[in-house]
């Protein structure tokens, strides 16, 4: 059968998708019996474009390929909301299928873009939008189709892992981010990343697709930029790892957050480290697994985009399935916690702080003071399960304290079962 | 849409999937579509199937099942090769899906199957016959499919690792193999897991997949039951774990081997503990990737098989690409190697040793002798790249040697890019 598409957007994935197509032409029609043409592709500047494809297929707009009748599936590769989000849904509209590895429009518009595939009885695939080809979209999809996912504990983020990576082996923050940038795994503007919202849209997918829940992309994030690499010395210390962990629960509510998290190291997800990417599910049935691999780049990306394409192409039909959910308000979730106080070191200062946490509610399972040479003290405590709104005034209450001198540390703690 | 099944098989697997259907069948019926109906089940003892399904739908004869007018598809959860190919390849004459967990069939009799289910127009499914609820088949034929997979390392045999991760914590391999029964790992005769033949049949079914090869399933197989707690403590001292991998390779010719290897203890293979199965690709352009999760199992190795009925239902088409191709004589491949020779211990004995393997263009890396107060001490040699057939050659010419006390200990070791 034929797959006739059209590209929108030749950056990275677009030129990765162009090459794979020509070089694994064959081997896709004999594997699967689909033959992909590219019929056109977009680019607002042509010179680029001519670099990857003959000169006669490319356009500078949009609508060309939007509106072209020989094009059965469109590529959507610009990113972002606008106009990608347009181009998705125009491109339905117009009864074509559409392949996107956008994660943004995804997580925020993907109800309203999987009920226009539905009316319009076409497809929307986005296989890349989280993993790169990590095949988590599928596995949930698809082979987890009869299991209940339970929990989702997801490495979905290459550059602050790689941060993450380099702060274990003595760096600080800035190295790291310095070293991610020069490797180009981290952007100039590292926000996105570092305070962890990609790793958010990508959670709200797989979370929607897991759960079957209508949810939006406003989510409890907290990003890596306030961990130091003393915390991750001090985790090791106590035998566990610090990961930027995307976790999603399903139980009379839908629990939903990223953050940096304590996980033992001795976990799977402890040994994830680099650029890679990772995902940890906990089925009702098939108990524990693990995906694991390159969850960014130019050909993994694009090999996920041709999958998809190979899909549609094979008449693989998609079932719009949301039902209403309610989020976890996440004041109300209850964890383990990691506290650093930075005390002036001083007779009484631990029980002032005992005091506050054992007012709210919050019991102490372990307490270190490290460093006794200096003035200011790191002090380490971990408490027992607690409830994160005590957890919160608790150390508002905390750092008001005479004797604090920097803002607290705090870090959520997971025991992965 | 309907997918009416007959299953042939109430054993671990066949009760699972009707436990699955049951519980999940609303669940399965929202997100996809697909209404899967119980029409027969096979059991030759209906006194037990009873206990699962209504008495109306048992039969003691699977030609019950697959001469069923209203069954579109056959599940064939039976297992061994008589009757299971029988039933499977009647069923596809009779125009009915099969969905099978039985390796040994796919790996003996594929390509037949594959032709059959081709010439009826219908479709074979197997995604449980190797790591149970890993999605591998799923991934590599459809996630994969755009991509040249180069290598793929396996654990694919859960009772074997079970018995290696023990060992590794200091238990004798008759102590390890002992407790693997007990707790139901490992069977009464555990010859088929511990001498690395189901792993062999599962490789057989992977590469077939992966590489598109015409492949029969006899393979070079080494077990585990040469292993001592001693070399795994020697491996360990030498910054390796060993593990019973499956071996697959794409090159000119496919090279297939199954046997206990030892890889460097920082791999993500290294990890994969207890009865926990692993496969870990390498692709041309997906790079390197890990899936993991329950091997076997009850409901794990149904929720697979459940899938399978889903996709089939969905109208996933089979395609059938299997080219000749030529498997790589195990003599001919290259590899480091691990030796344990144990001598007497007296003056010029190493010196023999490394005659004869100076003589077979082996070179030595390194060397190491163990305890050192015996009259019999282990020496361990550990190679450069050394082709396979001199290694072989050399070990029996050292074993030969008057100062050798028992046959040398060989493992291979694998630097898994």
């Amino acid at each position: 059968m034929q797959a006739n598409i059209g590209i929108i957007g030749t950056g990275t994935v677009g030129s990765g998708v162009i090459e794979i197509i020509k070089n694994q032409k064959d081997l896709i029609k004999n594997r699967t019996g689909v033959e992909i043409n590219i019929k056109k592709v977009c680019n607002r500047t042509i010179e680029k474009a001519k670099a990857l494809i003959d000169e006669s297929k490319i356009t500078e707009s949009y609508e060309d390929i939007i509106n072209d009748n020989e094009i059965d599936i469109v590529l959507e590769l610009i990113g972002g909301y606008d106009p990608a989000k347009d181009i998705i849904i125009s491109s339905l509209k117009n009864k074509k299928h559409v392949v996107t590895a956008n994660k943004a429009v995804i997580a925020k518009y993907g109800k309203e873009i999987l009920e226009e595939a539905k009316n319009n009885n076409v497809s929307i695939a986005f296989e890349a939008s989280v993993g790169a080809s990590i095949p988590i979209i599928k596995t949930i999809k698809e082979s987890y189709a009869p299991d209940s996912i339970q929990q989702i504990y997801g490495i979905l983020n290459g550059t602050t892992n790689y941060i993450l990576t380099r702060m274990e082996e003595g760096m600080s923050y800035e190295e790291a981010l310095k070293k991610a940038q020069d490797l180009g795994f981290a952007e100039a503007d590292p926000e996105f990343d570092v305070e962890g919202k990609d790793a958010a849209q990508k959670l709200v997918i797989l979370a929607k697709l897991a759960f079957n829940g209508d949810l939006d992309d406003n989510i409890f994030t907290w990003g890596i930029t306030k961990i130091s690499k003393n915390d991750i010395r001090y985790a090791a210390d106590l035998g566990y790892k610090i990961k930027l962990l995307a976790i999603a629960k399903q139980d009379d509510e839908i629990e939903l957050r990223v953050h940096p998290t304590m996980i033992p190291k001795d976990h799977e997800l402890a040994s994830v480290n680099n650029e890679l990417n990772a995902i940890y599910l906990i089925g009702k049935q098939t108990t524990k697994s693990m995906l694991y691999g390159k969850g960014a780049g130019k050909l993994p990306t694009a090999t996920a985009v041709v999958a998809d394409i190979i899909d549609i192409a094979k008449n693989k039909q998609d079932n719009l399935y949301l039902k209403e959910t309610k989020k976890k308000d996440i004041n109300k979730i209850t964890s383990r916690y990691y506290l650093r106080y930075n005390v002036i070191d001083k007779p009484g200062v631990l029980a002032q702080v005992a005091k506050i946490l054992g007012e709210n509610n919050i019991s102490i399972a372990a307490v270190q003071q490290k460093e006794i040479n200096k003035d200011v003290v790191p002090v380490i405590v971990i408490t027992h399960e607690a409830l994160e709104e005590n957890m919160i005034k608790a150390i508002k209450e905390i750092d008001q304290l005479e004797v604090a001198k920097e803002p607290t540390v705090l870090i959520r703690i997971e025991d992965i079962h």
